[in-house]
């Protein structure tokens, strides 16, 4: 029967009769290519109504929530920040489970059966709900007999976070990984030999010559003690310190340690690097032509439910189309959907034909925003006064550039008094000066624009400040907003042509952060894990005024006179979740690793996070950041805009807003309202509403590279069949559809 | 009259005639084709015999060793690593100045006029020199009425180094950060920006909560010092110790410093590594590119000076093209020349045509080794005996890769009992065995192969390290000689397929090394010279069972109880120009470089040196090592073969040795040899030589690149004329000469 459905939409002579459930699956496909989603899903109707309630944001929110409380169990359970009882986070843990059970039984009913069984992250979540399972009851019945045993499942929970089907990014991101590793593997294994051999000319080099330590230690007596100093210093983390008893018996010592380091450090880093970045392109350009391939199937699958024909083609008449955009896009406006349709059919007539309906999905996610002209309040209010020369006068001030320079200004002058930061008295009534400056500028400003539009949430962060400032008096907080201000400082920075490159790489970065973010969290949480297992305890942290026994050697006799001790590093511990992820955090910025982890007999542990957090995930990011200012700047040279782009132009609806200054648009939008008491509206924005078109900002590096291999997939082009688009790999495949075929 | 010489070549009608002058001039052009040398030099007879000679390998070698001795006379000056009299030093200074000044009167004669004063690299020297001069007479005057002044003419020294024409590479590689500067300036602008911020914050955050470091001064107080502090985390040296105060006080604070080393330390940094990146691979296929036309261009100028007239074309007769070969390579034997000539007129017509003419710079510059087939000396003398059937097969097992093999594991398993080390007396015994082994194995090994060929310099040197371990039974020279012996193993890595790219950008990279090391070479200078006026003696080294006041605080006072004098880093000092460099290499590698000038109010003069060094010319360094492994990964894929070498392989005169091992070539000889007695020798190897066509390995990048462009050039295309390709840029232009126009 759901085979039944989908046929139909081949059957080009039921032209009138469109059945709901195509209606839904079209819906279900054209929202899937909106947001890139690749969900297998079966096409019966109560699937269909299953996999919109499964793609709902409430339920994914609901998913992460659960993911992230289950993560963050590892605070609660001992060794705790905030203890909680057992049995508390033992219900907790239960619920997550029941929750991550429910979800993947809700994406089992979405789903075809055997795509579901061979899908080895369905595979993996119910693996570890089990083992997660096993592992609370084993340990609650030993508990009950108090024998003390180890939560070991507490390392799969990061399993929820990569495998659940929201997750994309992440694990994309992993896929990157495992394809680097053979090569990773092979400059790694040259490397280590690298390593070895210059350990083994160490030994004879300076074994023999009893030197020592600054800390009077043997110096280089024992081979692996030496592989592992010298593996230090190739994270550059204990130099000079390695080299200064060679150095300090001769000088020609050094030339060891420099060959060392440009052998190892600089040569074989940077091709670690190279290998990652090289292997980073190459997979990322491959995922997002999948991408781009599978966006245009999807819409073609969408178009070939709800064609009908017309004259030589097969069109989708308007009303079909427009009940489909209303499906996909509930929250739209209808003036939203006419401008839609006004640019899927520009000649208005009365259909779409197949080369429009694919750009739906990249019209939808095109943001508009309604600027809807408003006249100023106080213009309604009191319009005399409003408009008089003085009050005209005084807006045009405001709105000058020099305004906003001279706020700038202030402002500067405001940091440099935070700097000089003198208890004189002269200063903190400046500052006084400076709160009444800015309040002043706030009242021009709602005198001068129309407040709703642009000013929500900046109107609202200045006035919250503002109150907290007078209410509470604080120093504190008065500083930290003045400091919140000076940010406004980069608008400076962004006006700037040159800057532009650099501020729009960084701003693009942010989207995929969250990626590397959840990388990171995965791998810290592992490492975390078994850190606190294995060093819980060893270390303690006193506060400074402390009376207790050893309380100078971080509660550990033996870490007197230590480094570490002496630095003042107890805290550095792995006593709860909170701590060891500071202290993965600073493994992770390498420094003086060999010190916060010399007290344990943990230097495997610690090679192996090095490898994976610096060698392998920190280098990806260093390849993300690249590849994204490449991108970044081959754009900026290589205006990339497509066809939806120029339509919309062409229409005369779209604003650009990339040169736009965020002041200047609303000069535009005054101008355009002077021109409508003028002139009495003449231009199509008099309509209330134009396509704002996102910027080049605010788009992330995926979304950029996937419009130019869009660009390149020749708009007539059906694209590869799913399978031929996922190379065989049958775990995210579509069901094959007979219709791709008869389409042509 | 110079110009009459070149115009003759313009006219076809003087086919017989052919003036020496044209044929030296042609000369020049194609030796400056092949070395890729741009020196716009004038066309009269005795100004090209003073090219000749300008260009020849000794009066080259004679600069660069002036140059350098000039550099090192910093090491005989005072404060002196081995000090030499005043006079000593003045003398050898002025000797230098005037074998510059006679080099730079040599290339005045050599180049036009108005080029040669257009130059800036020539005007610097010469300035340079006048410094100098000026600047020692100056000091030995007030020398001589004990009056201490400063040698600051010093730093000027490596203006020698980068502007003399020999040193091209390293004038590119200043040329590439001095376009890549403004883009590095607007980054450097947005982290000042940045850190600036942060240090603000930082200020308001923890100034006013008197926390104390782990050594007892106040935290986070000052706020140019915060400013600092920040910097040095950014280059992650005082990563975690700024941190632990604020993270003592609460865990919370930990989040800033997150931030902050995310944004500045992997962010912005990243992006600098992008910004070089891109420039370099920019300026540098640029560059290339350039060069590439001004080979072509220069080998069609030597054609239109050599060209006759042959039927509808223009040629270059047999006899000239011998002659000009013999000027231009004086050194290759009569039957490469004939080599040459067969590849270069392969249809023996007697004359060579322009296509042909043009690729005579790449064919000179393929490596051809003379493969002389040798029966092994005992063959000769003892031809029964050694043709014996054991001493046949004792040979075919010497040859055998098991024999190799069997070597290998011998040499794993004395790296293994070296890195034991124990003091038993067998290890000691067996290290005597496996010297025993070593020396069958170079017997055998001569007894197999012909020495003379291939085993120069091993052969050497397995003898003399041989007899040197023998003669003085010295523990040391014998573990030295067998680890040089593990480094044999580098060779099975090698056999290995998967490590063949790596090792091949890591051998590839080797000679633009050199460019670095002179790069690395000026700024070490300057910085050493200003570090040894600025903190010279301040901090002193005593051995370690030293009675001086202070020797524990570096003879500083000031030092006591500093991390400085804890961590026993006296030698680090700038009390000569040997420590000055070391101190600096220590400053590039980064870590702890604050605590090595701590003691010096050197802030600024370390983050000159840190911007200098480790934002632009590491990251340089970084770009060069991920260009070479994209375009040796690219090359892996797509064999660039270029015409010449497949007209080579047509020939059936070349020895491809990519996928050659160096025994298997020697097998490939010996079967040579077999047939050759066996059956009267047929094959063109008989000869005696073969084309040894240069491996993909020792290559440089550059070659390859330009390999690459050259590939992309058509070969009829005459190229843009000097003036296009140089963009204007007057100062390298050759003159332009009537001739260009009228060849089509």
């Amino acid at each position: 029967l759901p085979g039944k459905g989908r046929a139909a939409g081949l059957d080009s002579s039921h032209t009138a009769l469109c059945l709901p459930q195509d209606l839904l699956l079209a819906a279900a496909f054209v929202s899937d290519a909106q947001y890139n989603r690749n969900i297998p899903f079966k096409t019966s109707p109560e699937a269909v109504r299953l996999y919109h309630l499964y793609n709902h944001w409430m339920m994914r929110i609901a998913t992460y929530f659960f993911i992230f409380l289950n993560l963050s169990l590892a605070l609660f359970e001992e060794p705790a920040v905030y203890p909680l009882p057992f049995l508390a986070t033992s219900v907790l843990e239960v619920l997550c489970l029941l929750v991550f059970l429910g979800r993947l039984t809700h994406f089992a009913k979405v789903t075809l059966h055997n795509v579901f069984w061979k899908d080895t992250k369905n595979i993996c979540i119910m693996v570890a709900i089990l083992l997660s399972l096993t592992d609370l009851a084993i340990y609650g019945v030993l508990r009950m007999y108090d024998v003390r045993s180890i939560r070991w499942s507490r390392i799969v929970r990061p399993i929820f976070l990569i495998n659940f089907a929201e997750s994309r990014q992440i694990r994309r991101a992993f896929r990157s990984i495992r394809n680097t590793l053979p090569e990773i593997t092979y400059v790694f294994l040259l490397f280590m030999f690298s390593l070895l051999m210059f350990s083994l000319m160490a030994l004879k080099l300076f074994g023999e010559r009893n030197l020592q330590t600054a800390e009077g230690l043997p110096y280089f007596r024992n081979y692996l003690e030496i592989v592992f100093d010298l593996y230090v210093l190739v994270t550059t983390a204990n130099s000079p310190d390695v080299m200064m008893p060679a150095f300090d018996f001769s000088s020609w010592y050094t030339l060891f340690f420099i060959a060392f380091v440009i052998i190892n450090t600089y040569i074989f880093m940077s091709l670690f690097l190279a290998v990652v970045y090289n292997n980073y392109k190459k997979h990322l350009k491959n995922e997002i032509r999948k991408l781009a391939y599978m966006k245009r199937r999807k819409m073609i699958e969408a178009f070939n439910l709800l064609k009908e024909e017309e004259g030589e083609q097969f069109v989708v008449r308007e009303a079909r189309w427009k009940q489909l955009v209303k499906l996909v896009a509930p929250d739209t406006s209808s003036s939203h959907r006419e401008l839609l349709l006004c640019i899927s059919d520009d000649e208005q007539k009365g259909f779409v034909d197949k080369k429009s309906f694919v750009q739906l999905a990249d019209l939808l996610n095109i943001q508009v925003v309604t600027l809807r002209v408003r006249r100023h309040p106080l213009a309604r209010w009191v319009p005399a006064l409003y408009g008089s020369a003085p009050s005209q006068l005084l807006r045009r001030v405001v709105r000058h550039r020099a305004f906003v320079w001279t706020y700038d200004a202030i402002i500067l002058i405001n940091a440099i008094f935070i700097a000089l930061d003198e208890e004189s008295p002269y200063i903190s009534y400046a500052e006084w000066v400076f709160l009444s400056l800015y309040i002043i500028e706030i009242l021009l400003k709602v005198y001068t624009y129309e407040p709703r539009e642009f000013f929500g949430w900046k109107f609202v962060w200045s006035l919250v400040s503002t109150v907290l400032t007078l209410k509470y008096n604080s120093q504190q907080i008065l500083d930290i907003v003045f400091i919140l201000r000076v940010l406004r400082l980069i608008r400076i920075v962004d006006s700037i042509q040159r800057f532009q490159v650099i501020m729009n790489t960084l701003i693009n970065i942010v989207p995929t952060m969250l990626t590397f973010g959840g990388l990171t969290l995965v791998v810290y949480c592992v490492f975390a894990i078994i850190g606190m297992e294995l060093f819980h305890g060893k270390i303690q942290y006193f506060p400074a005024n402390s009376n207790a026994p050893h309380a100078l050697e971080c509660g550990n006799p033996a870490l007197k006179d230590s480094l570490f001790a002496r630095g003042k590093y107890c805290k550095n511990n792995f006593n709860n979740f909170a701590s060891s992820f500071i202290v993965l955090m600073e493994l992770t910025v390498v420094n003086q690793w060999h010190d916060i982890l010399s007290v344990q007999p943990a230097k495997l542990y610690f090679i192996a996070f090095h490898i994976v957090m610096v060698i392998i995930i920190v280098n990806i990011f260093v390849s993300f950041i690249l590849e994204a200012f490449f991108v970044e700047y081959s754009l900026e040279k290589s205006e990339v805009e497509t066809a939806i782009e120029r339509k919309i132009q062409e229409l005369g609806m779209g604003v650009q807003e990339d040169e736009l200054q965020y002041e200047q648009l609303l000069d535009n939008m005054e101008s355009a309202e002077h021109e409508l008491e003028g002139e009495g509206g003449t231009k199509p924005q008099s309509k209330g509403l134009v396509f704002k078109i996102a910027s080049k900002r605010y788009r992330t590096v995926d979304a950029l590279l996937q419009r130019m291999f869009e660009a390149e997939i020749p708009l007539e082009d059906e694209g590869l069949s799913f399978e031929e688009i996922l190379n065989l790999s049958p775990t995210s495949a579509v069901p094959r559809s007979p219709s791709s075929e008869s389409t042509a």
